[in-house]
């Protein structure tokens, strides 16, 4: 859908005007970017609507609230970002209690103080289901950075991914079909799931370190990934035995932790393509772990192999597949 | 709602994060404002939201686009911004068609293109009803100029307003209802309705000319009107015979003319007050009617009583209504 909009959008918008203001990213990237007099400008906008992306079964006012901000702090961080400013739609059923509401907010506000990210606006409608649209603004962080984009990977790039994965579809899991861990782990997976933390900081070392490309890890690690090969018109192989499951979701989940890490989605860690030298670099640097889970390499756009330590094609338990074709 | 919400982000959002970054109207007002560097920046979201604010029987998709893009430039205008960028959340039914879509997006560029408006940045998700959320940047024309806000009314001030009122409502009613005028005049409505002129130039032009103080006609002349007042904590004397009715409505809508035209809403004109001659000014170099309809007077915070030419209370034929308290 998005890309036929991106084809719409770029024939019929005027191109003298799109030109003017210097537009580098429009519609297709998470992120809308744009050339200021000073700075890099950015802009991102999601929509977290009930029955959907959540249901109130699952979280609370207070948790939406943060979790539909951090979707989109986690676009900006994607590009190497510094979020500054969000405003909010919010559309509520007409019995939805003031408490409620204020509770959504202080969510936001709790998650926007820990970045400096003010909500400086918004409007409430009535709707039958809860739609809560979150559009933050940003900048670069300074004049001359360049920014994060899906569409830079090169054939010989190491695949990285910030931290561990499949803690935020541990929690899903584990609210959806009442499962009881002990204490720790149930907290562990709550919070993944709940209160997701979106990479500002790393996103800039990123960009400090020379990385080009990057993604967020909202929808999966294999659909995201996808997103960067179909930008980059490459491939990938994937070693699975390489993908940091967090040790609690491999401890609780037994075969179904890979799948969990690979297809899960909402870990809002950032998975980045660079060369090996830029990877250790990182490495280096980052107060998180950082882990190469394979390469980029010529092929079928799109395309994502999964192999085992000896280059075999390593085939998923449960579905028995072993590669993805285009999404 | 909005003002508890304005309560909870006020009260809770950092003090001196929000003094470093300048921001000048938060939550609350239509429009986010903020000091950059160089200018005054604007943003300001809108949800536009199926059988709340619109029935697919009212309207094609392309009209949609093109409605829900002119309520966030309407915003912009109120303020005496240039809008500059517009970012897109469609959520949607699964089935919808993509030529539907595609038609939404035309609608939005069409509106976009009069007013130099680049659609750069947008997601797409699927919900049970439409959700069109259309949040629009922009700033001041220049660095020194200030803005139109609704806090700024003065006791004196004339109340004024733009162009012709209750089209808009009328072309809604003639949709609603199949009622059947003669061409032009049904063209005229549906015209009003459809496809409503956010009157950016207007807005500037109140700027340029001294005027503080100004709202948008979305909700209608009393509502908005009421928000002023609310606002600038001041009350309203609206001479009933002085409001610009448009003929085609007058004609064709008889006792009912005056409450489309004061309560209909979505007429997109803007009111505005100002000093006599401010007022004086602006209409002389205004290409459209400048009408003024009544006083700004002290009095209970909000109140808008409406009067005839002879300054004796006015009865609203159908409501009987005369006097409008707090809302």
């Amino acid at each position: 859908m998005i890309e036929q909009l991106v084809k719409v959008a770029c024939e019929a918008q005027d191109k003298e005007t799109i030109a003017a203001r210097q537009l580098v990213i429009g519609i297709g990237d998470d992120t809308a970017v744009w050339c200021d007099d000073a700075r890099v400008e950015l802009a991102t906008v999601d929509s977290f609507i009930q029955n959907v992306h959540f249901t109130l079964a699952e979280a609370s006012w207070k948790d939406l609230g943060w979790k539909a901000l951090a979707a989109s702090l986690s676009d900006i961080a994607a590009m190497g970002g510094v979020p500054k400013y969000a405003l909010v739609s919010l559309a509520l059923p007409s019995d939805t209690e003031a408490k409620d509401v204020t509770d959504l907010y202080q969510g936001m506000i709790e998650l926007g103080q820990q970045f400096d990210v003010i909500i400086v606006g918004g409007d409430t409608s009535s709707s039958p289901l809860i739609n809560i649209s979150t559009t933050v603004l940003g900048s670069t962080k300074s004049q001359n950075l360049h920014i994060l984009t899906r569409s830079a990977a090169e054939p010989g790039d190491k695949i990285a991914v910030t931290g561990y994965l499949g803690t935020a579809a541990a929690g899903l899991k584990m609210l959806d079909k009442h499962l009881i861990f002990d204490p720790e782990t149930s907290a562990c997976f709550r919070k993944a799931f709940l209160h997701p933390k979106p990479r500002i900081a790393k996103g800039q070392l990123l960009v400090e370190q020379g990385v080009k490309t990057a993604i967020d890890i909202s929808d999966g690690l294999i659909s995201d990934l996808s997103h960067i090969l179909k930008a980059s018109q490459l491939s990938a192989r994937i070693e699975v035995g390489r993908v940091p499951i967090h040790p609690a979701v491999k401890a609780n989940f037994g075969d179904e932790a890979t799948e969990l890490a690979l297809s899960g989605g909402e870990d809002y860690e950032l998975l980045f393509t660079a060369s090996s030298q830029i990877v250790d670099r990182v490495s280096a640097k980052a107060s998180l772990p950082i882990t190469v889970i394979g390469d980029i390499v010529a092929g079928k756009i799109g395309e994502i192999t999964l192999i085992d330590k000896e280059q075999k094609p390593y085939m998923l338990k449960k579905t028995g597949w072993n590669h993805f074709g285009p999404r």
